[in-house]
């Protein structure tokens, strides 16, 4: 099918061509800002380009197209320099989130074979910490770049104005995450220049995005709940706004600031709505992605603030958007609560990415928001797989198609909702339940703060039902009786705890997720 | 650079993944109209893709993927299908201009090898002599099949409800538009499923396109003026409304029957803005692109219709976008006059577009809206080539750079003007005349219709400007001097004709693009 296209022909893109691009058309506007941490800063969009060209210039005097970088920073704009200067020298980022172990970030440099670590002073012991683990283990250590001090320096070192970015091709690599790893070590997401630009440009339609957004980096730009906004931002000519770290106490200076969006996950709701009640009349859009928002949570935040509300779904893998919970014309014109649960649904496929729910066998199940099946998705948009490691790749990805491992149910009008995990999933006596819709319920409860349900090992139903719960602090105590009395009064009995553990806290990830997994291994091994 | 990712990774992409995403989210919403000349038509979502996958999977039987099939019809849904079952099968479709001769017909179908000709009741003969012509020089016929009474049982020959889309990688051809050929035959442009793509949403992000378009089809679907809207609708969920031929007299119905949004070419706009005058609460958004328009006519559109214009720029070569005439954040905020004059401009480089202007050394020219150079970009929406023509396709795009041959000044805002095709170019006496800049001028004497102006041989000055002139049907005779003063008087000396011949008309291209070079060869062979 290809006689027509030479066999050497590569579909040439780099996302840095995005910010070269805003630069010629929004080149005197403030494309950096850090109102409430660096109120002096205040980068154009050609400011901008030329320090991420000056960047790339000396990275490329240092590194070969390919070739691995690291990172250990809060927000700020350095981020941005290092995305953009990254893929102008053809080389790979590996963003690390800085909440990890040494052990972890360790495993991450090695297994990523980065050549430098770009360190944040607010990182400095970790990273010693870091270098001292792999001195013992690697010959090759990546070289620390110091960012405050050194950073500024590597910028300048380069005299070369006439440098062109490197030229890569729509499948070359511009971005490895590693995924938090709730089972075992840490895996790397590639992520190729024609995956990230795919995911902006559709977010970007899909939001609306134009010039007027003021878009607040709050959620960390390690994980691509926010770091996506980055590239959509920069295609729609947007100010982008930082702040190096979600503090619920500084949400309101920054919205206060002018900022239009945001993107986060629904715990900082949650911990910063009692505290906002400002007039935001530049807001108008907060979108969460992560877990689902209670309704009422969804609620409080409109009426509150003032703005619409987007969930959006998807993953590392995905770039990572496969799912929005917009609204059609049609919904636009039905009851506040029927718009309401729309706005709360994992949401419909975005532009670009087909999705499906599938059975056992791969077949679609009905559109009746009852059926559960795997959700599968494809799009360019969809990552080629893990670093060196076919393995993982080749169970994730099959015939073009990513298996998200993510369970749930689709309506007439093809908006899916998660119900759980695929391998969270516990089956009990022939019964399937949910452990998510266990954690809700408990959740209602007033004195529980955090939980987990899994399965473990029962030899007449095969799995049996166990609940680690961790109580709040001032909560009166609970009995185990009483935890499952109150899960069969709302749920089927079958779904109700057997067992019920009271724990003072729950084992979680370095992103602050759940390691369910170790819980369940106690009783597996 | 590649070892992480397999040698045989090809991005996974096929344009028809939009209709069948669009048909989940949009299921029942009405897809397809034709209210003015098909009222009860009235096809959602779910029937299209039906209808595609049913026409799909009958081309599927009879032709292989990679196979070309080509298309002589007016603007109905039918184009729809074929444009999105060709897709879905793996095919190539050609659709062919039907201004064109049958000798240019015949021509294409020869060279793109077409396996069938689907053609519409109203060009059946046309497509009788085109098939005579090929009957003595090529072995087999393509199949001729009639859209009308033909067509139907093509969709519906098929009874395999299992069938699934072909496999396509975002480098494989979606599409084969034959450029008007104003030098020699028509070329065959291959667009990719990914140029089709990432085209469309581009489009659909910069014009903020929602599910609340209502698409009017009315430039034909042959030409990339309006056929890119069949993507960006569909990826929007917007609504296409289709009118077979472009008639002024229709336009009032059109506009009146909801539509929002138009793409144009300028004529189009003057022949029928006099007979609008309604209220049309709709319609948002006129587009046009092929030449300038005058800021005066601009005004006019907009006082008139109440609607904004935004002007764009390309060519089939770039599927078609390179630019669009939108005004950032800070021009909304100048005067009147700055901001008509924005919209009245070439524009600024449409997103996933990387846009420049050089000189004959490939330098940058000065953002001084002054000198000039020639257009070139790169992006995803790129064609790789011209169809088994690998010369014509190292002249016009060499490393990643599409060469546009038109010739433009950029300002600082990165918006260009177009002031003349390359080719088009006079050097006379050392000095060059752009021939649009006098064609200009020309076109605002009272007596004068059309217009071209061109180089001629001149043994002294190397050439000198020539001009050929049609005089409007009512108007009063004009000497060869009087149209050399009345540019004399408005432009410098060296610029106005020196020769200056009247015709009753001017060789014309299919597409109705003035033959400037057969005017030209007369003096040069």
């Amino acid at each position: 099918m290809q006689e027509h296209i030479s066999s050497d022909f590569h579909q040439d893109l780099n996302i840095f061509q995005s910010l070269q691009r805003a630069s010629q058309i929004w080149s005197q506007k403030v494309a950096l800002e850090a109102p409430l941490h660096c109120p002096e800063l205040k980068l154009t969009y050609a400011q901008a380009a030329e320090r991420c060209s000056a960047l790339a210039a000396s990275l490329a005097e240092r590194f070969v197209p390919g070739d691995r970088i690291a990172c250990l920073m809060p927000n700020c704009y350095v981020y941005f320099d290092l995305y953009y200067a990254a893929a102008a020298a053809g080389l790979v980022l590996v963003p690390i989130n800085f909440r990890l172990s040494a052990r972890e970030i360790a495993h991450i440099l090695m297994d990523s074979d980065s050549r430098v670590l770009f360190v944040h002073d607010d990182f400095a012991d970790l990273a010693r910490v870091v270098m001292q683990r792999l001195a013992g283990q690697i010959q090759k250590l990546p070289e620390l770049i110091s960012v405050g001090e050194g950073y500024e320096p590597v910028i300048t070192s380069s005299a070369n104005a006439e440098w062109q970015a490197v030229k890569t091709s729509a499948n070359d690599l511009a971005q490895i995450y590693y995924t938090s790893g709730t089972t075992g070590n840490p895996k790397g997401v590639m992520l190729t220049h024609l995956n990230v630009h795919a995911n902006a440009m559709a977010a970007a339609q899909e939001m609306s995005m134009t010039d007027r957004e003021r878009w607040g980096h709050v959620a960390p730009l390690f994980h691509l709940v926010d770091a996506w906004a980055v590239f959509a931002v920069t295609m729609a000519g947007g100010t982008h706004i930082f702040a190096p770290y979600f503090k619920a106490q500084e949400m309101h200076g920054i919205l206060a600031s002018g900022v239009t969006n945001l993107a986060l996950v629904p715990t900082m709701v949650a911990t910063c709505l009692d505290l906002l009640q400002g007039d935001y009349p530049d807001l108008h859009t907060i979108m969460t992605a992560g877990s689902p928002m209670a309704p009422q949570l969804v609620k409080r935040l409109e009426e509150t603030l003032g703005c619409r509300y987007v969930q959006f779904y998807g993953m590392t893998e995905t770039s990572p958007f496969l799912t929005l919970s917009l609204e059609t014309e049609t919904d636009k014109q039905s009851t506040y609560e029927h718009r309401l649960a729309t706005r709360c649904r994992t949401g419909r496929s975005i532009t670009g990415v087909t999705l499906d729910v599938v059975d056992a066998e791969g077949n679609s199940v009905p559109r009746d928001d009852k059926t559960i099946g795997e959700v599968i998705a494809r799009g360019l948009n969809i990552s080629p797989g893990y670093w060196r490691n076919p393995q993982a790749t080749n169970e994730a990805i099959r015939q073009g198609w990513i298996y998200t491992g993510d369970l749930a149910v689709i309506n007439e009008n093809g908006s899916i909702n998660i119900v759980d995990r695929k391998k969270d999933m516990i089956i009990t006596g022939g019964e399937n339940v949910f452990s998510c819709e266990v954690e809700h319920v408990l959740l209602e409860h007033p004195s529980i703060l955090e939980c987990a349900v899994y399965g473990i090992p029962d030899e007449k139903w095969g799995e049996r039902v166990q609940a680690s719960i961790v109580l709040k602090p001032d909560a009166e105590s609970l009995s185990e009786r009483e935890v499952m009395d109150f899960v069969r009064d709302r749920l089927a009995r079958y779904k109700a705890p057997r067992v019920v553990e009271f724990l003072s806290e729950l084992p979680k990830t370095g992103s602050g997720k759940i390691r369910k997994k170790e819980l369940r291994d106690r009783f597996w091994r």
